[in-house]
């Protein structure tokens, strides 16, 4: 058996709706109110009640959708929308989603946002059956899972779940429903709405109902499958709810400021953070300035606790992109002062707190630090909205190789001296999870602490895949 | 289960190589050569003798491959490559070849030309054994025979094709080695070759031999794999050679006149073609001219036999494609007239005998005998080098829907009033395969005469899928 | 004589560098930089110091150049750049800039930022005396005029500009020079610097002087021409300066907030306005929020002086641009929606401050208005930081069509119904010219005010062209 | 003044129509005719009978103009289209035609074929008159002439036509009317036709009214200028005829062989070159087989003056291009194997007569040499039906660098040597000038033997211009 490499590991975005006329533009608007969960590639798959069909294409949605494919998709009752996040390097367009398959019940197609921990065992045990794999992703396993329950079992979608390990919120669209699926823990968002039309609709956060013009109805529970189709909305459970593990990165650095997630509102929660921060690491300062756009909302939380004056230092040039092609040798920070403007005036003669939401690799936040020292800084004081990242997430976020996060090798004193700003503070673990609404251990924080909810050694041997073998397919 | 679509049937061209350092560049100039065998898609499949990686596209081999993608596949030790014959609109990219899979041999990559005529009832029973698809090419199903025997049988390629019915010639491209094969009949062309690097390469027609400055070695015998890794080069049999059942269609039509198929070089048969033409049909005539460029072969054969001065009266513009832009509707005629060009010196005032090998729809041939009658042709004898087509072909060549072929419902005097001719022979059955060097019935001629060589009815019931099953999985 | 049409008039960005070995990607770096200043279309031209050859085409700085064209462009000594506005509709790739063209002193390349009041009449006497155009633009006047006064005068180019009415800050690029020009009113900005080779160079802005990492030298002067060549840097006035008339809407509107428009940094006059309008429209609120991102500025200056809380309500979504494909007409505020998301913790049960820099046609901002008071808003308090625009700009700002201006035609409570908001107003023009440090007199406002510094009736008529003709070619 | 380069010199086509509903797409369907004529860029200006319109652009027809493109050129009364010739490395896309000018009489689109000889001169004096510049072409003067000339002369057209020398074949569009010329010795072809419509229309070859199923009316007449406009058609003359010019290449390689050129039918001619080939050059061979495609007719008629057999002996592969990507330094020979594929039984054991109308670098042809004698060909003889090609054309043919012509510097036997062939012969200058039906001095055969019509030393000296300029503008 030849590996599922790193990219099975994804952050992504799902959407589903069922009956609205307009189904395909729904989910082409939801993909670009969820654009922020995956830049890789973008997929949408369609229903008009008896044939599905799917387009999917590497790149942002305006790179893959174009108005004739649109209209080719429009003729539709219903439709399913994703977003994949793009790794370093290694992206393919055969693992775009969602995957389009027939099986001996039809026509499925499959969105999925988180990761399995157990993919690989159960990949194995299918290709020692005889099945053969078109991608590296985990979502492929859950297909076949699918088809070999199909005939044997009477709800062979909640046998299928119950195999599954890990982080997961799915859309199922089959020819006559459309199926959606939270894991029991709640590791990633899942809500219902509906259009508009009156249709029922789902999506990974707020943000893409808001798009649509949707209302909020409620959160998808964990363990829940919630079924749309013709005949209404009804819902099953599959599993006893666990204890939650709500991923806390969602609200610290990945979803949508404006979106509501686990409850509470995105932006709120990140003011809340950045006041918390103040709090932390009070410092005599002249200005607070957030670093554009990631750090705006802490930064604001920051200074209203630390009444410290507030302004935009930094002004971002939204036009630079990946396709800026690159300098010469001897012009290495040419990209990042073209990206970010300063603001000289703010920051000459002046004592600076710069406040983000995270340090990854370092290099990048160093040029910037080193613009705003030539722009006259007097001290420069660093403050981040949430602890060093020192851990791989097993369960949907894709951070970068560890060994170029900053974080995973250094201290903070280090890294303060590495990013030659006066003085460095993260967030600590307990100031972070104090901001939110839910019991402390009702998240995900393995990035920071290295707790794992589920046992997360890879579980790929001769002797368990033989019980494991005897189990499932007894 | 959904249906395999009618694109599941196709006349293309494979190739492949082992042990080339230009094993990519190989396969692409292949693609060329062959790429009269199907324009609708083209792709590459490589091996460094550890991973294959694959690119495949719709369009023309140059809208397929750039420089960039093939020095992408360049670093690499041996190559498939498939042309992919287009359809009236139903061409989709997932059905694209070779296909690349996994299972739990490792990977897989397969090129296939010909047809499968029990690939749905295969697939039927893979559907219900939980087997998940994602195209409608009967290839796909061939994969997961090979991943089902993988554990049980000691040669599961053997056990693979034994359960193939129809035509096949395949080329197998695994992590260490080639494998090729051709169907018990002989039904599609496929040979050997060793490249100027004396490397053994395999493909559908020596053309593409030439093309690349191999040798050829031998055909493949129907019934034979041949395999190809660092070892060296070897065959085993998995099934007795049958009855041929070459497809004399490939001599009349299809292969290039510079290719040796079946033994005979494709030029030399249309030659003769030409000649019994001639001997069946003889005419009173000034000038015996080809319709550019499919007649021409056939037209000096004619010529030849009765004595009457060939000439070239139709200029083709060979600019034209199928991106030209069609004219209005008072304009009909237009696009005919642009890629045809009459010379009136030729034409003005004689009795001309056209040759071609092929009347299709009818309405092209006709707007072309009305621009003949129009530059002043005092009589028009048409001659086509081969019975008329009457019925479906089961085996690899896909022909319009039988409903527009103009000889389905038509006598030959009906067509020849529909195309406004003095005149209309069709070579008989007996005349085309008397230019043949094989027996007769060596032949497959069932596009002309229904006579199939294998039960087509579709054997897709209850009763024949559990027999089969018991067969095939006892 | 056809017309020159409305797409004469821009608000543009121009570039120049002289004796960088990186010419062709400073001035690419540039483009970037002063995106902002013209979507329309983009272009570079390059001196070897013996051959001028130039780049342009339709559309964003990565639409235009790709790596190859760049690196053909590299191998140079000097380069001009030019971004250029879209107006609506009527964008024509002939008249992208820089134009490059050939005359008796050799080859010559303009880039023009600002609007020629009088180039229609010059056009008239140009074709009378037998010259052909090639664009609409009015920038190849001046390149007719150079032409023109090139073996009769010693200084051609201070003939040229002479005979210029209007705002014009000009690149001039020769085979062995730069030349750079500003308007004698000094309308639009243009500044000098140094790259970090040493080079001299220009810019619209200096943002683009950051972007590349130059330092800022001075403004050029109003009836400067400043020549950089091998010999270095040099200064030749063409005209007397006259009493300022530095476009104010700069501040206000157009240009980068990093950027030092007139001797003053653009955000913090911003901040000033923000300042003011609090002092001017005082109202009790719970909130302040901005526009994102065209308000914020302003929105920081407001809270700071009235002393109620700022904060984010409205998150722009990042990825919607021009390719949307617009919903169907029951889903119309679908693309304002998706565009900008409410925060609805801050809107709901508050009374809402929202502070932009302007309200152009009405109909997007009613629709953002609709949204806030969905989402709970109490009250909604619209501040403008400027006055209503009711006048067309002859000097390089092109505005929408004024019949479809909010302003022209409403009175501002009038404005405020339309938008459905509790109150709305607009900084007084006295209020907007105390927040810069020139005179007020120093500043065109003819877009608030309509009083214009030089006679904008078109003179286009055959007694006008007769004196001018007798006073230009005597 | 900076040079025109090397590219002003081409052979191209041009088209014209004038009152006929579908004149976009007869120009389209035109430049398809014509697209031998030039493959470097494409273009086509229409009018409405207000306003001209033009799109041109790069590449082949189809790569120029999309549906989109032709429908908005399609609301129209008249068009004009040109084709024009790729030269070596050097093409532009500013040089590609119809320009489109506006003037005192308002605009004008200029499609040219032919060169003119005095370009340079002219456009030295204009430039000295302050003129300027957008392309290279020789084609922009013509058009600076008309506007110089429209104030001061009852017929602007005539007068312009009077400075040229040179060969012109011209369409002119203007928003009321056509005007077609010819030069006064009649250098290239230009015909007058009707359309379907009853139009009139002009074309470079008869082919070109083939295609749109027009009528041939006759040749414009050297000297003459036709109009067309909605007050029907009319003729002035602007010269007196001079002793004809005739380019006799036209008819030896490079007009279509259907079109009828100079009164003849330019197959018929080339079969009989073929002829007067075999008389020259008898020599005792087994077959006769063409260079596909270009020695087809000649290859006919040498077979049937000299009774040898002919056969196609050779098949090309007709999806080989420009976009093949070439193979790696040890695989030179592939392109050529590819792109011709050789009928070994034809080939095979016996002396072979080949024909083709050129051979240009030789390498080519040598290498196609060898892959005869490798299918083992006994004896070669090459037979050209035209003498070696020894000198530049000053007329509007763009042979490669004289440098890189075989011939420029080797003699016959040397050519013979270097190709391989046992016998090489050249049709002789008056055999070739017997095939034709003019008097032989009617013909330009400059290339072949040196004698040019006009004086073509370049007369760009201070003395001659002033001269010049008192004759033009006096």
């Amino acid at each position: 058996m030849t590996g599922m490499s790193e990219e099975a590991k994804h952050k992504c975005g799902v959407f589903g709706v069922w009956n609205d006329p307009d189904s395909a533009h729904l989910a082409y608007t939801a993909l670009y109110a969820q654009q922020h969960r995956g830049q890789e590639s973008a997929g949408i798959a369609v229903s008009d009640g008896k044939l599905l069909q799917a387009h999917v294409g590497m790149g942002l949605v305006p790179e893959v959708f174009s108005t004739r494919v649109l209209d080719r998709l429009s003729d539709s009752k219903a439709a399913i929308g994703h977003n994949r996040y793009s790794t370093t390097g290694s992206s393919v367009s055969d693992n775009a989603q969602p995957l389009l398959r027939e099986y001996i019940g039809g026509q499925v197609a499959v969105g999925h946002n988180g990761n399995l921990i157990n993919a690989l065992v159960l990949r194995e045990l299918y290709e020692r059956r005889g099945h053969i794999f078109r991608t590296t992703t985990d979502t492929e396993v859950i297909i076949h899972l699918l088809a070999s329950h199909h005939l044997s079992h009477t709800d062979p979608l909640v046998e299928t779940l119950q195999h599954l390990q890990g982080a997961y919120s799915l859309v199922f669209l089959f020819n006559d429903r459309l199926e959606v699926v939270r894991d029991p823990w709640g590791w990633r968002p899942l809500v219902l709405g509906t259009t508009p039309n009156g249709a029922y609709c789902a999506a990974s956060e707020t943000v893409a109902l808001d798009a649509i013009g949707a209302k909020f109805v409620r959160e998808v529970e964990p363990g829940e499958i919630v079924t749309i189709s013709d005949k209404g909305i009804s819902s099953r459970r599959f599993a006893e709810p666990q204890q939650p593990a709500h991923c806390i990165f969602e609200h610290v650095y990945f979803a949508n400021p404006s979106s509501k997630v686990f409850g509470e509102t995105v932006q709120i929660v990140r003011e809340k953070l950045g006041e918390k921060l103040a709090e932390e690491s009070h410092v005599e300062a002249d200005v607070v300035i957030p670093m554009p756009d990631s750090g705006r909302s802490a930064a604001l939380g920051y200074a209203r606790q630390s009444g410290i004056q507030f302004r935009e230092g930094i002004v971002p040039n939204r036009y630079v992109g990946r396709t800026f092609i690159k300098p010469t040798q001897d012009q290495r920070n040419t990209a990042v002062q073209l990206k970010l403007n300063v603001v000289r005036e703010v920051i000459d003669g002046n004592r600076i707190i710069v406040v983000d939401d995270s340090v990854v690799r370092g290099t990048t936040t160093r040029a910037k630090m080193e613009q705003l020292r030539r722009a006259g800084a007097k001290e420069i004081h660093l403050r981040i909205s949430c602890p060093p990242i020192r851990n791989p997430c097993y369960f949907g976020i894709d951070f970068q190789d560890p060994a170029q996060l900053i974080a995973t090798s250094r201290t903070v004193e280090q890294i303060a001296d590495f990013l030659g700003v006066d003085s460095l503070h993260y967030l600590t673990l307990d100031g972070m999870l104090s901001c939110v609404k839910h019991p402390k251990d009702h998240y995900c924080a393995s990035c920071f602490n290295g707790e794992y909810r589920l046992n997360v050694d890879n579980p790929v041997n001769k002797l368990d895949l033989e019980r494991y073998q005897l189990k499932m397919f007894k």
